[in-house]
């Protein structure tokens, strides 16, 4: 009889949660971490062990890091608290935070000092398929970091794609689709609104557009939350400011202009400074209402 | 026995010879008119009729319009030649150029003037589907308007949205559309440039994307070509300072800025002014790559 994978999950929000009850779910001793501690005992509800990661770190297989950005993925792998130094070699992280390549491939080589394998994994698919085990990951990284990965991959992910044999890929990727993802959301707001003003009603928008040549996923997803005045953050919109920062360095350090996501990259900027960072990203159709005097559905 | 519907098709590009074949299929008789006087003689090969356009105005029972833009549009109905005042009390005019709204209401009451129905009717498919009779059409007018258009919406069109009762409300959903298309084309070529410099394959590109929160109908639709390096005009880069052009005229006349339109037409701009204005419209991704020194597929 083999003994269970143990799992360490770092970052128990509503990504990191349901990664790791998908990893519970597949018979894995999941240790949990996370600075607010009732995430930790929700956890443990859900079927994790009771012991704390740091207690149990030298006889961890992975370490699934689901933080919000490459500070808090460095301080939790090489802080003062660090986790990388105590893992036995051969054990993996698998990091999923979206951050710079650049930053990826100097992890990758931290670890590997340890004798820790390194999968660059950032995620994509949402709280809702984190919790079904179905992510989307761009994944980068070592033959040997992706075997070490792979009970992880398994439970987690419905698609891996297989980016490269070294660090840097993954988040390459992911910080296209952030790009892409980003724009499409600000153009979705811009067109909404645009189309009120010419006397289009927001239903109307979604019913015939998605229809038509101007649709984008972006747009089909986040599209509804306007019409119903809902903007429960199911993804905030300050995570558009950091990561469209993100592809704006990596552009500009390779000598491309990015005009496009610059001019999204300030309708986030206002719609942060209007208070509206922790609403759903769908919100920086308001920073358009504004500007034109409009009233979107639920408002007034 | 019933007459023939009679039917003139004006413009016969790419788009309008399609809309006429798929008339002619239905049964029609169609007339065919344009300036390239050979385009004139394949439709008759393809079955339209022998008679110019002018010969039978005054039995028509509709008059297609698929023109490049407002100022075609108003010259073929009520220039020097113009058919309007020719046409039978009852006939309807289906125009299918993107105008901007206020054209289309103008035009509709000069039409009325004449005793003759107006279908603010602009086009959403390209020219495979005008061919296949399966275009989607924003279509607003008057009741009469629709009832007096039903037998070319009935050949032409997979899709009629019917968007109002008087002319505009089509052109404005049209404009909204051609906001959101030209975004995500320009967004493509940011997106697929950006990641060759983070050493990202198109082709890898794609197959990622595709299947990600970053994707888009256009990107799917257009990424392709340049992956293959096939700039064949499908649908011309010139199409767009004009159709980019509407949308922002009328975003300003309603106070609302529209910066992410702004930055993509800025890109257009550039486009043509590289000589480009007549390979597809793909071929915005040549601005990028120009200016961060990538060779894309083909080139080289």
């Amino acid at each position: 009889m083999t003994r269970p994978v143990k799992v360490a999950v770092v970052g128990l929000g509503s990504m990191g949660f349901g990664m790791a009850r998908s990893c519970v779910r597949q018979g894995y001793q999941v240790f949990g971490s996370d600075i607010v501690t009732e995430r930790m005992d929700s956890l443990r509800n859900e079927g994790g062990a009771a012991e704390t990661v740091d207690a149990v770190a030298a006889s961890l297989d992975a370490v699934v890091a689901v933080v919000l950005n490459a500070d808090q993925t460095e301080t939790i792998l090489f802080g003062e608290t660090g986790i990388v130094p105590k893992l036995k070699p051969g054990a993996v992280v698998v990091a999923c935070a979206t951050v710079p390549p650049d930053f990826a491939r100097s992890m990758e080589t931290r670890c590997q000092d340890h004798g820790v394998h390194y999968l660059d994994a950032p995620v994509s698919g949402g709280s809702v398929k984190a919790g079904e085990g179905k992510l989307s990951i761009m994944a980068a990284g070592t033959h040997e970091a992706f075997a070490a990965a792979q009970p992880v991959l398994e439970a987690t992910a419905e698609t891996v794609f297989k980016l490269g044999d070294t660090a840097g890929s993954g988040s390459a990727m992911k910080a296209v689709n952030q790009l892409l993802a980003g724009v499409h959301i600000a153009a979705m707001a811009e067109a909404l609104t645009f189309g009120m003003t010419q006397g289009i009603d927001p239903q109307k928008f979604i019913n015939v557009i998605s229809r038509c040549a101007g649709t984008s996923w972006m747009l089909e997803n986040r599209a509804p939350h306007v019409v119903a005045g809902d903007y429960t953050p199911h993804s905030q919109t300050v995570i558009w400011p950091k990561d469209l920062g993100i592809v704006l360095e990596a552009a500009k350090g390779s000598g491309l202009e990015a005009p496009i996501t610059e001019a999204a990259l300030r309708q986030y900027n206002k719609a942060v400074e209007m208070g509206l960072g922790h609403e759903d990203d769908a919100a920086i159709t308001k920073v358009y209402a504004r500007s034109a005097g409009l009233q979107l559905p639920g408002e007034g």
